[in-house]
């Protein structure tokens, strides 16, 4: 009984990210979500994005946090529009699920946005196995979570569409082997995209704006 | 009707929890659940743990993972008892749960141990929200994570007795607030202890040791 109503559940959060996705379609929206440890650096990563697009793209975040409105309130200081979810209560407090983030892309100005992103709760487990309408997602893994990840959360190497390795400039003080870790990564999906990125740095933020400008081409020549 | 059945599992899983704890007290022995993100160093604090009380100490692991079984084979090679529990496919892969447990805690050799760690899945929100039938759960926290985490975890951090903050060794590179992190941490949880630890140079594992001892004798006089 148990299966069954958990079958019944996944039918109907593939419907809802489907009828998102189309709704980001039909505004030429590109949507990513993000997905990464506690403390990997997504907030930070966003505020950069979101600073690097000023004057240039309309950006909205939809925030997933388990308990506190810190991440969102970090990214209303940079007047965009943040729909906040707080996961906790709801049952399955560890990730966004379709059904909220159907509810708070009501909230957003959809037809001034060229940019969604969704920063997901803080957990490489339950976030991967969603699909919450997006079209891409990126992992935002960092050095000092060691080598050994790909091969211990597969799931989120296997469904993400882009790596993005960050804190590089930790790595002199991690015994960090980048090969070691890419060559996991991409035996657990060969069609992996990495960045190599250091947000104190700035090291690789330049290689992020033209992957998504890559991306937002082709969600614009769906609209 | 979904909270409905919600409630009856929580019921269930405190009963579990407690029929655990009792057959650990009726040996005397001491549980500990670590808890911590991806990566935080679980594995090799208890390397370290069980190297340190060799000839001293029987310990036994059970050890949680989404899909591999690479930690119980780091932990196996010390020649220690592991009970191997793969979450994914449980239909909750972001931790254990007290079922798993009781049935893990079967394969042990009771009757020798003084020490059982359970080693969580990596994910600071769901294994906050189960009683496994521990003595004393442990949050495992490193240092590149940063100081936001107690605001934004709250619940790991006000069930855990004892927060082990890891990498220190890293503190200077990563724009690290001991102090702020202590406070938010004690606004949340006012009884947590903290040990200042880095596995890489071997500090506050002596802190460590005599933590555990400390609570292994409130465990023998239960016994």
């Amino acid at each position: 009984m148990k299966l069954n109503m958990n079958k019944k559940v996944d039918f109907a959060t593939e419907e809802i990210a489907h009828r998102i996705r189309s709704k980001f379609d039909s505004k030429g929206i590109l949507a990513l979500n993000l997905i990464s440890s506690p403390g990997s650096g997504k907030t930070t990563l966003l505020e950069r994005t979101i600073e690097g697009y000023k004057g240039q793209y309309n950006v909205a975040v939809i925030e997933g946090d388990p308990e506190t409105n810190r991440d969102a309130r970090r990214l209303e200081r940079l007047q965009i529009p943040v729909a906040m979810i707080n996961t906790s209560g709801t049952g399955a407090s560890c990730h966004l699920s379709p059904y909220q983030v159907e509810q708070a892309v009501e909230e957003l100005p959809l037809e001034e946005l060229q940019l969604v992103f969704i920063e997901n709760v803080g957990n490489l487990v339950c976030p991967a196995a969603y699909d919450l309408g997006e079209h891409v997602k990126v992992l935002l893994f960092s050095v000092p979570e060691g080598c050994d990840k790909p091969g211990k959360y597969p799931l989120a190497f296997r469904v993400s569409n882009l790596v993005i390795i960050n804190k590089m400039d930790l790595a002199p003080y991690c015994d960090f082997d980048l090969e070691a870790l890419k060559k996991d990564a991409l035996a657990v999906n060969p069609k992996l995209e990495f960045i190599i990125m250091s947000l104190k740095t700035g090291d690789g933020l330049q290689e992020w704006f033209a992957w998504i400008e890559k991306k937002l081409k082709k969600a614009r020549k769906k609209h």
